[in-house]
């Protein structure tokens, strides 16, 4: 894994983003620069090893979903108007709002430009997924904005839109890799589902933690999510489960806007969350799906040295403590 | 050119726009909707159909080309605070910023979708162009806005800025459907300059009419561009060319912001161009422009009924009244 890191900061760093104008290219550079994970082109290497040592078209491929990727964080900041990224300000605070759209855009592009870098006769089937996942992730963002005024954002529909933002994309990096790789098609359509899994089990970790997390662990403060009134897992099953009297409670708690009032707020509500098991269905749901996307690797036969990469990354992502 | 017209209406009204979620494609579906010339569809397929009579995957690529240019029209019109886009309200006016921006990004996808419909074997050459294109259009928007803030712009900088932004897309369209159409590398570039010299000579004429139009003609005020202070042919030239009292003159109209100034600092600036002879200037170049596009088409060695086609075409755009 660490190798795989290697290799894609490797190619980010190696990438001339040193472009005329300045005013254009520097942003996008320093998106990139701000680090994260790099979980999606990693994902894309580890995906296409399982098939093959050639590693190069891979890498193009996983820096393209890492540019791509970065172009999403990049508007969608601009949408949700937030200040900082990964502790540093955002473009459009850093720059300003033109820049910000402008520089994304050109990011998109940067993107297709990288993909079609890859050589390999599987090109095309590549870019097709490229794409689809790319309109996917529109699509998922789309309904993120449009449940903030809705209020009767059903269960379902919430696991829909976490596929189609988060999911979807980690499903497409690893089936990209297998796709270059080699893989059969019911071989590359196994790391797809797994990435789905992982996708879902993810976001569903990351609401559980807001409510649930050890705040000393998780470095954050608990009820975020609650006060900025996210539609989480949580919320909407506690809206599914509850009736009467802790209905009327829920309801009256989410109704306070009042500063003074979040302490009570958030306390009142993951009190609630208690009393109706909401965090235990959450942690069984967590545990579903990550035993689903073992399952996937599993059916891939795969050497157990080759599986634990596989398994162990899903238990990360679905059993984080942070 | 009225069946290239239809071809590519019906190639509109036939993709699938109607998609959930709805807010998402609507925008997509009312900016394409608006109507427009469709320039450079109908130039893919004039192109195309120089060397082939089988326009089925230019009908494509002029979609995605059409697609492609509607985006940068809805981006820009965000960027630009633009109220009104062919005489209906612009998308984040009738809906609102976000929408604008995230229907914008899922209509460069779609573009690249589209496009990735061609089943020519020469898709990848296509891909490649279309992607530098769409590069270098995104640098002609980032130029357009820096210029808007410095006083040292010259006018090659300025011709630079303006082949970026409006011609390497009138160019890429006929070079796309040349290509597509089975022309030789040669021939695809003649059309490639064709479009560049039209695409400059379109936006020299625009700057023309803006000051020395027949308003009846026209159809706008004249003076638009002088009040919002745009770098134009006619303002950069005149900068070049003004000394002493001359310069004091144009400088000390420039500076004018009262409303109640306008019409002083039109005539003013007018009456100023006349002088040194911009107007003249402005014209010249344009014959020029229009001379070298010709002479392009002349190198094809076309029959003379398809060479007019071309011919007229740029005439249209690099003489026109309105």
């Amino acid at each position: 894994m660490e190798r795989y890191l290697q290799i894609i900061e490797e190619a980010i760093r190696s990438n001339a983003w040193k472009r005329e104008p300045n005013g254009l290219y520097e942003p996008i550079e320093y998106v990139l620069s701000l680090g994260g994970k790099r979980i999606r082109p990693c994902l894309t290497l580890m995906a296409c090893n399982l098939f093959s040592n050639d590693l190069t078209d891979a890498v193009t491929a996983g820096l393209a979903l890492e540019v791509f990727h970065n172009f999403t964080l990049l508007h969608d900041d601009v949408m949700d108007k937030a200040d900082t990224r990964r502790g540093y300000p955002t473009v459009h605070k850093r720059w300003n709002e033109n820049t910000a759209i402008l520089s994304g855009d050109a990011m998109l592009v940067e993107a297709y430009r990288i993909l079609s870098g890859i050589k390999s006769p599987k090109f095309t089937e590549v870019l097709d997924l490229f794409t689809k996942t790319a309109d996917e992730v529109c699509k998922g963002q789309q309904y993120d904005m449009e449940f903030e005024t809705r209020d009767d954002v059903s269960l379902d529909e919430y696991m829909e839109m976490i596929r189609l933002k988060t999911a979807v994309l980690l499903a497409a990096s690893l089936k990209i890799g297998a796709i270059l790789g080699g893989a059969t098609d019911s071989q590359a359509q196994l790391l797809y589902d797994f990435g789905i899994y992982v996708g879902l089990g993810f976001q569903l970790r990351d609401d559980y933690l807001d409510s649930f997390g050890d705040p000393v662990i998780f470095g954050k403060k608990i009820g975020g999510d609650i006060l900025c009134g996210k539609k989480t897992f949580l919320l909407l099953t506690a809206k599914e489960l509850a009736h009467d009297k802790t209905l009327d409670t829920l309801n009256n708690l989410l109704s306070l806007e009042d500063k003074k009032d979040n302490q009570k707020k958030i306390d009142g509500i993951i009190e609630i969350y208690k009393v109706l098991g909401v965090n235990n269905r959450c942690e069984e749901a967590c545990l579903t799906l990550n035993n689903k996307a073992v399952q996937c690797i599993k059916k891939l036969q795969l050497p157990d040295n080759k599986s634990i990469l596989f398994t162990d990354f899903a238990n990360k992502m679905v059993n984080r403590k942070k």
